[in-house]
């Protein structure tokens, strides 16, 4: 019979259970998550995996005073449900419902709150640290999958914890697979550590070796590079760790209760870090999940749960992702230059048609962004022309290296910005909204936005053909407009607007997402007797100076609209432009204001801070009635 | 008999030098970095550790057709002077002057710009990549020391390149001790491979461990830990880097020319990334150098060539790192929660002294500017107070971090932002003066200022006393300005700004250190009748509001002057702020223009850029009698 997990309020009830009936807690459980999730979506394919992994924490610790940190953090349905917050899934992921990720404020048992991947060592860190500053007592154990730990933020921790030998027991969630197959050496390392089994393994070869020494004591002069290898073979179990300054346990199956406990156990009795390395299917107990190959089932819209058929958008238009990515590829057909690199994200970046066609040319650096920022840059300095496709929010990870590296060398480096602006359901903390703030003052950049996806092709080739430093294209997540495509691709000129409908009393200037409902105001005014012009600024730097000075000379007002921050935004250029050139001008911006914005419907969220036709209308009716202008010398 | 250095043109005659006449020109080079450092101050002990290595790296390969990627860069005096650049070096990091990292304007030789630390492996990848696309058959040669190994993008790139197998001969420049004595495993690892010499020593090993089991063949179960035990020891000769997919070729001598030239032959030869482990001395040749423990040598001022005595500065104030350091120790007293945490810098911090009254509350993690950043959130989350102290320029790494950790997660971490604004010598990879366009539109992050160390000291209290999220204080490089210190701390209220001198004509907007320039011109204007105001805008946000306010109803000219990019920057903020409460005011900004600033003396940039109590007085003239003022709505 089927446990009502909704009546869960602590994991304390599972010390009392055997593991017969954690057993029956892990189907239950499974169920669960695969239900729920075919009406809300969710990352159902790592929180299978991880059910077990899950139940053992909390059975082994003592939440909250022992600490879960986890990594990347999309992986905490399971935890979520455990620590009482089960009755909250039909909401999982929506305005004003339960996060998709470990939610300080959600719960006492949400130590530490992630998004963006391998923060969790460092977060470890300072915790343990602060324990035994503190005497107190408490395990801190960080749960990080094998993609996260190539990100050079895990790998400093890693160096330092070792180098410390803080108490802390680091599980590593190895499940073959991350977003897409890992890439990198640690990688091989861990398949090596699989396939190794235990230690009668190394047994087995310690044998071997010694077979292999033709004697013993004397006459091995010459034989110590051989031995060498054939050692390095056997002491491969755990040794890069071991090396690192962890004790290694593992490999262990993560989907059996009796060798989690066991090995947990070993884990808290131990002194200094553990790394204990556990073996988990993404997808365990659902078909369609387990047998993903391509990473459809990290995270995924609702979907029918008979059958795993994902509910596809009704979108007839291209995702922007793949439109940008294809575009690339055509353009790639005719010159050799153009090299695509993603850190990690070849599906969510639609680069999949790219990699298969110029399978040398797409690059998979694997959750590194920062080495693919400055691994473009190097490209770029010996005449290549690389793409480099990275979420807005991943972007933030490469700051330094765009502003180092790429920018301050003026290098051609391409840059796709996927997923700018408000993203939804993943919230707060892969919201694409700080990429102008951030890139807007790094000299030498170019930013540009498309209206649709015609303009999205041809911007792709404008980025392609400009070759005088780097330049980026931001697009949003989800699907184009649905508009003709053109035949053939052009150059958009750096700096020009476009005027996409005249008007006489107002003039809104506004780039990508917002153009629709900047459109929709302008007719709405236009039937209240108001003659508004909507301006594409599809070039957020550099500005088009030459339609800003005309707009000026009209001396109508100037409304900018952006999904984007408003402090150092958009808005905030067009000020500085006029200021600097000594013009007067009225200016009133929309955007978003200075706060984190929450998971939910895209809609919800512009609705929430005010980034609405609506807002639009009042904003130009009050700006066009106030006596008092704005007005910039 | 010695060279004449600047006659050099081209590194090519190094080809039919034998390694008499190497070791002759490398004394000539020693000699002439030893004087030519003594009046312009640089990189003194890392060139002097390197001039052996650079010499064999130019005889060996055919730059600028091959590579060399000088990670950081400040170790590339050596390389300048081959390439035909020792005619310039009394203008060595003066304006318009020798730069001191390699420029690829300067010459063809300087291939890859640095300044920040472990880039050159990523850099190289994507060299590499390209050479490999294009068909080329160049050597690519990254020069990374074992400080920058630590560094999370570089660890990515090793992690990438050792997957790729891609051919690249990386020298790694162990001097022991990078800035401050490195953290970490790594540096374990690398200091057992340099007490474990050659293969001989491997040997030697072989015949231990063989003598220690007991029977070949059978009779072995059992003995599978104790053999991996001493295995191990035998193993770790480059097998982390062996681990990594790099093959390992060392230690050797860095000053031995026989030793440097075979290994490079060798390292020639081989396919897929070698990893030549090099051991140098930093400051060899010059005792002053050689026997510097503390990084005094690391990067220095002018000093008496004789001696090695350092010129001191003649300023009698403290320096505004030791003031900002030494307040926070004097805290930590009275709070046990106060916990600091450099990367790296402990010296240029000046954080000696609380490390030495803390040692366990002072951690030094290494170069690795992100895991920092976490670990002081990991830190906050459990109720610590972390002191997060990092340079300006070198806090762009942990921008993701200090984002997506710090400010999302509202947690109260101190940062000590040291080196804010312009820092002169070290030029454009190193201005501080991104730092408030990067930070000011992330949520919930406080910005301050000091005006002078007396102002600073309170900050430091301020910044303990305030739980409310993350707060930072901007503080110069080089000396206060003297002035004398309050006994007793106490808290300046959030937001609150301070009238320096009263005016009713204009009123500039300033802090830090334009505030000198700016109260000079105010009195120069006072001169000439014009009566200014000067406010000490100590907090860059949130703004002081009601002063704002006061102002605009006052309806005098505002200048804003700031060292700091102007896009995005202080003068921006209050745009934003008055635009946004639909007020009117005269707003003209001052700042830094959206380009890259040089190497130089401060007051000639600041001279170059027109931030100068000049500019201001002119400003502030043109302003008070135009008609046609600046006024938001």
């Amino acid at each position: 019979m089927a446990m009502d997990l909704t009546k869960i309020s602590s994991p304390s009830f599972l010390k009392s259970l055997d593991n017969e009936q954690l057993k029956e807690l892990s189907e239950d459980i499974r169920s669960f998550l695969i239900e729920k999730g075919s009406v809300t979506g969710g990352h159902i394919g790592p929180n299978l995996g991880v059910v077990e992994l899950t139940i053992a924490l909390h059975k082994t610790f003592n939440s909250p005073e022992d600490k879960f940190l986890w990594d990347v953090g999309h992986q905490a349905y399971v935890h979520k449900i455990l620590t009482g917050r089960a009755d909250q899934f039909d909401t999982l992921r929506q305005f004003k419902g339960l996060c998709g990720f470990p939610k300080r404020i959600e719960s006492e048992h949400d130590v530490w709150e992630a998004g963006h991947s391998s923060t969790s060592l460092s977060a470890a860190m300072g915790m343990a640290t602060a324990r035994d500053l503190q005497n107190k007592k408490n395990y801190v154990i960080p749960i990080i999958g094998d993609g996260a730990l190539t990100g050079g933020m895990a790998l400093e921790a890693m160096n330092h914890i070792g180098h410390e030998k803080t108490n802390m027991i680091v599980i590593l969630n190895d499940n073959e697979m991350s977003i897409a197959p890992n890439v990198g050496a640690l990688h091989n390392v861990l398949g090596k550590l699989r396939t190794h089994g235990k230690y009668n393994k190394a047994k087995d070869d310690v044998e071997f070796l010694l077979k292999k020494i033709p004697a013993v004591g004397g006459m091995i002069a010459g034989t110590a590079e051989r031995v060498k290898d054939s050692l390095k073979y056997l002491l491969v179990s755990g040794v890069f760790f071991e090396e690192m300054g962890f004790t290694y346990l593992g490999p262990i199956d993560g989907h059996n209760f009796e060798a989690l406990e066991e090995n947990l156990k070993n884990a808290k009795k131990m002194d200094g870090p553990v790394l204990l390395h556990v073996i988990t299917k993404k997808g365990k107990g659902f078909k369609p999940a387990e047998n993903d190959k391509i990473g459809t089932w990290h995270g995924t819209g609702p979907y029918k749960m008979e059958t795993g058929d994902i509910i596809k958008s009704s979108s007839k238009a291209p995702s922007w992702s793949g439109l940008i990515a294809e575009t690339a590829r055509k353009l790639a057909r005719e010159d050799s230059r153009i090299v695509a690199i993603t850190p990690a994200m070849p599906v969510g970046s639609k680069l999949e048609g790219f990699a298969s066609e110029f399978p040398n040319r797409m690059i998979d650096v694997g959750i590194a962004e920062q080495h693919a920022a400055t691994m473009a840059a190097g490209l770029a300095a010996e005449g290549m022309k690389p793409f480099l496709v990275i979420y807005s929010t991943f972007l933030q990870r490469a700051y330094d290296q765009v502003l180092h590296d790429i920018c301050r060398q003026k290098l051609n480096v391409v840059i796709g910005i996927d997923r700018s602006g408000l993203v939804g359901a993943d919230g707060e903390t892969h919201q694409g909204v700080f990429d102008i703030s951030f890139l807007r003052h790094m000299p030498n950049m170019v930013i540009m936005m498309p209206k649709d996806e015609n303009e999205g092709q041809h911007m792709v080739k404008t980025a392609f053909d400009y070759a005088d430093g780097p330049i980026a294209i931001r697009y949003p997540r989800g699907n184009g407009l649905g508009v003709p495509l053109d035949d053939e691709l052009k150059s958009i000129p750096i700096g020009s607007w476009e005027v996409l409908k005249a008007g006489t009393q107002a003039a809104i200037l506004t780039f990508g997402t917002t153009i629709p409902m900047s459109m929709q105001a302008a007719a709405e005014l236009e039937q209240a007797g108001i003659s508004v012009e909507v301006i594409n600024a599809r070039f957020i730097k550099p500005l088009d100076g030459d339609m800003l000075r005309q707009l000026q000379q009209r001396n109508i007002p100037i409304i900018t609209v952006e999904e984007s921050m408003l402090q150092g935004g958009f808005g905030s250029a067009v000020m500085e432009f006029y200021n600097e050139n000594d013009l007067t001008a009225t200016i009133k911006r929309i955007g978003i204001p200075d706060m984190f914005i929450e998971h939910g419907d895209v809609n919800l969220l512009l609705n929430e801070i005010n980034v609405t036709s609506d807002a639009i209308v009042k904003l130009v009716e009050k700006t066009i009635n106030q006596e008092n202008r704005y007005i910039p010398s």
